[in-house]
């Protein structure tokens, strides 16, 4: 099974941003850790961040038929892009939303998700830890849906 | 580590309820599997389903000191209930929100979670496998706290 | 055919409370004649009220099956619960929704009905005689219903 | 006893217009069927459809004194004429709202109407039965008041 | 003179819960002290405490007739139970609002209280002391109102 | 000069309609009333009332040359109608805005004139003496604009 | 008969502000024109300017009884004073509303006027053409109804 | 193949209305021109005119199996009439929307169009070119479905 | 122990406004009253009216050290005023919101209070007895703070 | 007469995404079958898409004074980028806005297009064939305007 | 050049009022050290302070043609005062606004600035420092108009 | 002291774009101005533009450690992009938020800014010269705080 990673604007400063919010760890120890548990579930893990919208856009767009799964932290394009919703509702790679912080307890604005209606689920507010919750997620999606195939 | 599911209002007609969006098992199935995941991390699980909101918030109130965390998915007065809001802000067990359904997808009235900002975090959208995740990110969460301690 | 009379909060209280706004007839009375009318119809009918918002959908869950339909009358709660909607949504036995008072012309929390939109149709305006009215339609729909089958 | 049967715009499309949502029965077809109905009750009903928002208020106008009660069925007017609830509130002819579907669970801008607070009740969502609750409604009413003079 | 202290949904956790904003007291401190007042004023004060929103409604139902006047703390249910305001609108004992913080500087859904425009009057943000005023304010109305009859 | 008053929907009901509200004198009396003073100012008055928004619509083109001022009630059509202000819009005869009560104290959807835009001024709240105002303003609004050409 | 012309905030500047949309007569000018149509009409008109709010409402509490009417230009205060609402509201001296311009077609924050619903009615648009119609307006008023008396 | 060009209130007044907004060309201008241009496609083209909502909504009913094709500007009533929406979603002939103007740079209240979800699709800010595309895109569309049966 | 008690716009027409709002007392009579039981208190009360806003925000600021607390009516510029509100922060004296109407249930532009965020507390409804309240509250507010230094 | 057509985020998706929504045409098939009429018509088109926002700003940047006019496809950042309205308002060419699907009749947040305003007009609903409409009113509106010139 | 530093309500409380905030220099602090710096500048400064809306306005409409520029800090009456808005519109003294604090930062009611279309320009947050760069942004723009005259 | 010239979409059109609204200096010519102005301060000036929000939010992150502050024109990124005020707030480098034109006298969806809070202060209104006084801020603001290390 392939699953993409995939992290969105400002998750590359991690560690380093505001840890009193989202933790002293940073990304690539993030995408390590996540590795060797991906291995365990027979699961090739890859690992992209980018800051821009359209690459992200493009990440999912090129994921199609290359990947089973990918778990999407969209970071502030979460609240604001109907462009990602589009791409993501373009592409039959089922998704899963996460979040590092409980985003429902947070700033009004960030409140209201434009990607949640057309991914399968959100994950949010377990810190680093809502990764792993993901890749479980995910990998429990996919086989059941190769189950039922 | 001793833990609660406490299921709201609705969910002990789980698997007669329209199937389509609910799933096909019923609660105490869901209760049985996840006893046995439970067992596999030395976590001692109760099950408790009430349909009353007094009755959900004296369980809350009365899991303080007993239980070391609650996986709580509230149904329909999770967009509805201040009392159980304040419920939960007046004990000091972590609890992990969750849901079937994605309800960011669903009916506009069910996007806002009073209840959100008061949990760790939110699971929604998995199906039955939501339950799972919840287990596993409340138990990670009572074993890091621990360690702090 | 038998047919269930729902009441919720405050119902009770008929012909107590407020009689200038909800008539001087008490609920018991209002049961009786309604009883009567019932009989001519060949149905039997069964009235319950309660006051607790678990009551009101526990009374909607083990109504199906055991019973043809329901005439309810959700009170204060037709404006407030979700969890209330949830439960009729759930249950295949046809509910007609009820109110002795035209809610459309009074305060505006209570033009919103969060239940009509999983009933069969709403009766509202008329007193006490809404009630006939409501047995009246949920008659020719269960009627009309079998005759399809 | 004298009733109005008053139907709006599109209601002429009746049988034609979306059936699935209307229903295949034609109006002259309602009508005559409600013309035996009110036989029966010792009323004498007419019947009258218009398209037009103007048409619609004159008649309620021209009622006045004229009919002991009108069956309104105001279409789509119901959700957008300041002039019709005016004409409503000019005459003292009771006015019962009926409408044949729910229109609480259809869009938004169905939800509210500006003719209800001047009405005596509505009735929606029974079809075409819709019709015969409204004639029984406006008769018990019509009976009651004069029986208090 | 009768009246009835009447505690709504978490303030049987008064002292336990979040002690910097409801204080260190615990609700049966508070009733014992409110009941010495009540004393040296001639009152009979009686003290009830639940967290089911239909018992609230019926101890109001009952309250009419027994008890002259009502204290009625009604926690988050303020904010959201439309049937609570009914019970308090059908009956004519008379009902004073309290709360222990000032709702208008907390959370925007504390904002709206849906029982204020059927109460006498409201005291809010005095923490224990709200019950003292609230118990003033209840005997002052009484008093006057048996001189005007 | 001459001077159109133009009338909208139920102003022919005036007399007979909710007299409390809008005073007891018919149309009919209002317009000989004004045609009086109208003599007096040496003005030339033409009375016509409709209850059709597309006889409104053409009675104002058709003013357009032919008369040096209107004098409108549109009645709820004010509050609605967009074709009506875009027909207030398309000619150049000035028109002048009355009610009869003050629109401004009455319901919400009452506040709203959606043709005071494209009006020269607004003159509410008088009763049949707003007419008169009406006639005043039109007439000093008139002469001051040939005056100046 | 007594009136008091009372003008608020920048009436003072007319003339001198914004000519293209006030005109370019000086509030002196304007008050000495409406003197002598005042003096025609026998009435005593007393004309005052004030750019505080408080003293805005200190003149209107002191014209309560030495006034037989008042002609109010309240300039921004119209829409923003909750406390000059009340003042109008603790007097019985009847008081119109005027403005030169047309406010309902200006800016958002314009279109509300808070002391409308108590005034007897509104003028507006008409330039300085205003202050002659409301001055018609409430000799009209006092007129009629010390008849009635 | 057969189209029907039907244009709403005050469309009547083109060339006369506002021409800076809405051109120079009359109405009977632009429908000559658009005659020439339709029979160079083999399209039989008719030409109608209201004012009136009522009228608007029979033409509609009545192009019903008569016309291939409606090319649509419905003015004002675009943003106001429910009833319009209905007749057209009564009706299976296919429905193009045009406006002259850009409704969508224009006031608030322009900015919503009702008619817009059951039209195929919308054509606005090309002048009487939009006239043009109108009956390129019913053409195209009418074509096309032939080609699928 | 020394106490302001201040009234803010149209509290000295107490007794003459409206009185089946407000009660039939003046505001130097309650102020009378109100000294009498400060006396019983041991507390030295002044007392201060005034319609200007400006004058309300500098009695506020010059009370700070002069006074131990404040008891404020600030009536209509309790929903607009910013100003006051920051004068009422930059304060340390605390301050008690009083009113004499519950101004819960009145007109919506009165459920908003600008300044209860930045207050102790708030009474509302209790009429002239309302200042008692707020005299203990504030009395018992101070007596508990200097305890605890 | 050269033109630009510029596809924004997820276009490249086209034929493959959602085909029930978007249809079977790839982008590439499009700007062929495109390219061929606009030869017809003696135009040089040049086809570009993006799924950045920035390029799509530097695309309308560098047409400036290269292109005689845009037909601009701007996908989800119609809706939400006010950047992209500055560019289109930062240049002289002509834009005419096109869409696939009638954007009015999906999900609300679809319902707003920031950049109409600055475009000459919109086309939406009519699928590939949008492209054809818009490539003929960009050609009419500049050939219009050198006329003028 | 004679400029005026206008200062609106609670600021002569500065270094008292929340220093954490607002910063512990006093008014009379900063206008010194403004004044040293505007006579670097040679600039006249002259400086007034009032909590006064009506003396607010007054200072503006004086200042006219008496001085070149106004630096105005109008503290709370900045989001609520329509009348000094019309003030600042009356007058042709150009105005720089400025802010202590950053009000885009702080509670929703200060986001709005009802002043801020009529003045110049803005500048917000810099504390003390706000008046300096308001100096320096006055003086600039002064002596560039002058430039131009 | 090392500064960065921070500027977004569409500044490098300035003096080509909308003059009338932006001035007609290019963005190199206000660069070098700035240069020259930061060299008699001993400030070293970076200047970069970009079109692109992942660029803009990358240069905010590598800027942190590297510059001692950021003078930011964020275009109209300002109001729509979360990912940029994310940037912002992750890293510590001080930020100043400037504007050419006043927006808050502009279009409603340019009034709200979402990197305000999380900047410094914010200057807007004052065409290029903007710029110099967002030199002087940021300077001031570091002198000040090193002074406090």
């Amino acid at each position: 099974m392939k699953i993409l990673l995939l992290n969105g604007p400002n998750l590359n400063m991690l560690g380093l941003r505001e840890p009193e919010k989202y933790g002293n760890q940073t990304l690539s120890y993030i995408e390590e850790e996540l590795n060797k548990k991906a291995k365990n579930l027979d699961v090739e893990l890859t690992c992209k961040q980018t800051n821009h919208e359209g690459a992200l856009i493009e990440e999912i767009q090129q994921a199609n038929g290359k990947f089973d799964g990918i778990i999407l932290n969209a970071g502030g394009y979460t609240h604001t892009s109907v462009a990602l919703r589009d791409a993501i509702a373009a592409v039959s790679t089922p998704i899963v939303e996460i979040h590092l912080t409980n985003i429902h307890g947070r700033e009004d604005f960030r409140h209201n998700s434009l990607i949640s209606p057309v991914c399968i689920g959100q994950i949010s507010g377990f810190g680093a830890y809502s990764y792993d919750l993901g890749l479980n997620a995910i990998v429990e999606y996919v086989n059941k849906k190769s189950l039922n195939n």
